[in-house]
């Protein structure tokens, strides 16, 4: 068999961006595949004026565990990303950044999700506001030295693959990847 | 708000291994979660002795690409992750490896998956049989030095974040992380 797209036969909707394709391969097999039409994530490593990376602990149902991660969340309808990026940095956070570039795109999960996640870098992060979270969100804010938050990466203890995704791009622009 | 698990007040099955869960969170907001309930995912990093590695390529029905991948997949009940990544390392490319070792272990998406991918590193990789692909597979596999792929990654052309998350973990073994 060669690498040929699989031949929609006919789509539903588990719930709403769960899309469920009856799907045709290239040797008559027939299959269910999910698809979850996810708009685009955008996620920031915002860094401090003093080199500490500013980070959300929050409860993730999938592990039921409380994770850390970078501030970020969906893009909205007709934002553009850095925008987008901008937004939950502020929101989650209450910082804003002098400087914020992209620094890589990525597919959170190529197999069964459409969507990218934009990765971006800010530097001159300070505080400028209280959060502003939305109803039933609760999001801590926790500040870590650069350098300790790269260690525990390595050490394994930042083992979000999505994060880690966006620490590897940050990391590049750094010249940290050999 | 603080980080308390969400009450689940009743689960239910869109399909198997997609459980929605009617959850209470604590400003007693009610929302409805999607937690994909997938097994544990193993890839392998894999280098001949010739300083090669051993990718694999195929359709991916989420993004509608071809995509390029370490070797891996679902480990199966009651098998050990290890065991479950030297077997989908043999049937997808036909290779096995001399030495075989488990560099890190990641979430792929914490907020709605409850399952690990397991990372591991394998040198002295080399082909001893054909694949051995379940029905309806179409893999090709390729080689590509080490440092090609490290500088396509680099890069921003290695874009599946799960592959990515691998990477690092492999790069912090080969110290080539600052």
């Amino acid at each position: 068999m060669s690498l040929t797209p699989w031949k929609i036969l006919e789509s539903s909707y588990l719930r709403p961006k769960f899309r469920q394709d009856k799907c045709e391969l290239e040797n008559g097999k027939i299959l269910d595949a999910v698809v979850l039409e996810f708009r685009t994530w955008a996620n920031v490593l915002a860094i401090t004026k003093d080199q500490k990376v500013v980070l959300v602990r929050q409860y993730r149902h999938g592990t039921k565990e409380v994770c850390v991660e970078f501030p970020g969340g969906i893009v909205e309808k007709d934002e553009d990303p850095l925008e987008g990026a901008k937004r939950e940095l502020l929101e989650e956070t209450g910082y804003t950044a002098a400087n914020i570039i992209e620094v890589g795109r990525v597919y959170p999960n190529p197999a069964m999700q459409s969507n990218e996640l934009v990765c971006y870098l800010a530097t001159g992060a300070e505080k400028v506001s209280a959060q502003n979270l939305d109803e039933g969100e609760a999001i801590e804010v926790d500040l870590m030295p650069l350098d300790e938050l790269v260690a525990l990466a390595k050490s394994g203890k930042f083992p979000n693959a999505l994060q880690l995704a966006v620490l590897f791009h940050a990391l590049v622009y750094m010249n940290r990847i050999a």
